[in-house]
């Protein structure tokens, strides 16, 4: 991946859905990706911990773009499922997510994601884990449905 | 499930990261809640579909509150984990979901949510499918632990 | 699907590790598949119900052939991932299971499964529900890999 | 754990349907197990490959006995569900699987497995990973329901 390819990943990771929650890309490295989120009132639940949904959403997107550093511009990454485990409450000022491809099919990349809950002194707690199976499609196809 | 007992779930349905996204409750019964949130730019992908995210945490929430219409007030419901798979693009106007809980357990409640891209003629496509394992804790240990 | 490719998934259900286990197909319709098993002591675990495993295989197999319904003899049908979940315990004389192919893409078939326990007076008890993610590939492509 | 409750779970882990399935435990600790089984003919699927509900199976039981190394006699481990992707294919003389809890809640247990497939000369290829919802339940409760 060059660095071309790898500044245009970041920067599209926050778009939409996302930006509107916040998200951020930290690192991409080919299979890999880490983000984060800062715990804003809006992305909570009733006993102020990070909703279910927000640590689902970061997990399946971190890892779809852990998936998009492995294709190149002709290719697009699809969501086809995910399972999460919520192990701990997610409280606390942040969300950090780190996700990796685990196999490089041709056309399916299975991924796994960790989300960890960040206090203010920067301390992390794992919240949940995720595996995302991620699917390879040409970008050309996704224009012609559209 | 009495009178007063739905009207609270109903409306504790929508409140902070829910009502960010402007989910409502459409119904509820003994096991079974539905659910809409209209898809405005704010929960869309870079195609102009609902983000995945948004279809999970609609599908996460809408079963956890199927399960709440199984317990009284003594009692909470925490997502334990979920599955999800993503069938259909979820392109449209509003997406509706419906949720029900498919065995009574003391302890485990398992749910089924169905996920229905909905478009401005009112015209539904299955757009996911998911499966909540749902778990009854004490509200008091919640109180406890926070 | 003709006679033939129903009389040809029929038996070809059954063979090396699921004739071993005693797997029978029941019926084949295009995109529905239904088989059964005899609870027979290998196939319990230490409290006399049907090992979990036992479900499983039954879940993912079943949906397999749903699947394998939709595609001709060009085509093999490979399981990406499976997610079960565990309802009710598995007790009786013997197993049945029903699974349907949920939405029809090119590449990927998802399909859900039920499990039921069945007792000797011949009544059914939901034991468990599976989705399982399955891929569409070229029967070549299984050759040139062996 | 003492040496009596790890030489105990050493061998229960194989009776019923896993010693028919010809599984062996190889070694425990808190939290951990791992376990192996010998690839006879019985095991494989047409394509001379491990079923896939070997896999399956072979990782649910290895997470459930992660899961038991943490409990006392007081207490049993139920499966709840389990999510498992296949990564690569299963060829070779034997699966090796290690599982362990990655979260130690009262009630709840999450444990993932890996399961390898060994080659003859004991080379060993990723074939699946599996997370697994176990529970806690009381011996004297399943007494009581059979």
């Amino acid at each position: 991946m060059d660095q071309a390819r790898r500044a245009f990943l970041m920067n599209d990771f926050r778009q939409a859905f996302t930006a509107h929650l916040g998200f951020e890309a930290l690192d991409a490295a080919e299979g890999h990706f880490a983000s984060t989120v800062a715990l804003t009132p809006a992305l909570l639940q009733q006993d102020g911990l990070a909703h279910a949904g927000v640590v689902a959403t970061l997990a399946d997107h971190t890892a779809g773009y852990a998936a998009y550093t492995l294709v190149g511009p002709e290719s697009r990454i699809l969501t086809v499922e995910f399972k999460i485990n919520f192990l701990k409450p997610a409280a606390g000022a942040a969300l950090y997510c780190q996700a990796q491809v685990i196999s490089r099919g041709r056309t399916i990349l299975p991924a796994e994601s960790a989300v960890w809950a960040v206090n203010a002194d920067g301390d992390r707690k794992l919240a949940a884990k995720a595996m995302v199976t991620l699917m390879v499609v040409p970008t050309e196809s996704l224009r012609r449905e559209s």
